[in-house]
């Protein structure tokens, strides 16, 4: 019996700490020159003048940040397969220099897939909130999980 | 007279090529091993045995190689003020170490902020395909741009 977390294990209500990181300036920065070269992702003159407040982590930066602790304080405890697609990714804040995020996953809806019966699909809602208890990004996206025994 | 593309210049059925690149097997593998470290993303094997069916790109990592080419390609030649997310993102086919990726951008929809008089927002679809002529990746978003005057 395998320990990771299966399709029969997820239930609409559930919800996963995905622990915490530290957004620094230069991890804005250098993720900015390399997918994102924006002026107010990647100077601090550009940031203030623009609508951001200050330079700011590209809304990308903050979504894979954020996928990381997906994977390491949930995916890569399950027998997931991957994702087809997000259905809303909002980001709400900026996200500045020394923001500390916190993550988690909730479980919405899971349903059995007709067309692949050793996998189930389950909703997954992602948030992340600042050290100040502000949300700044959001996500829903469908996950497949293999199944602990095919449906019939 | 700014050169830039502004608010008023944009209208729905205009498209802008973004150019191309390729996505080679070290950045799939070092995107992977700092944003998203499942299996079918760092490893061959598990790559191979999973429904992606080879070692293949994380969907963010995919995602922030076209926001590059939408910054280099058009945002950076408009007065692009940022966007507050995304609608609907797809990955619609996996992305393979040597593939080539194409984008484009879309203009849907313009319109007015009545928060904002000197902003207005452009709905915009931008899509990616692969040396094959199969698209593998699609997203929407509302992008936030400067009027060059404010409206009344």
């Amino acid at each position: 019996m395998s320990d990771l977390i299966h399709f029969e294990d997820l239930a609409p209500g559930q919800e996963y700490d995905l622990g915490a990181l530290t957004v620094t300036k230069d991890d804005i920065i250098e993720f900015a020159e390399e997918f994102d070269p924006q002026p107010f992702h990647l100077d601090e003159a550009a940031g203030k003048a623009s609508i951001l407040g200050g330079l700011a982590a590209s809304g990308w930066h903050t979504a894979s940040l954020v996928m990381r602790l997906l994977a390491t304080g949930f995916l890569n405890k399950t027998a997931g397969r991957g994702s087809p697609g997000i259905n809303e990714l909002q980001w709400k804040r900026p996200v500045f220099p020394g923001d500390t995020l916190t993550a988690k996953a909730e479980v919405l809806e899971t349903k059995a897939m007709r067309s692949k019966p050793d996998l189930g699909i389950a909703s997954v809602r992602v948030t992340a909130t600042n050290q100040h208890g502000v949300e700044v990004l959001k996500w829903e996206n469908p996950i497949l999980f293999a199944r602990r025994e095919a449906a019939p």
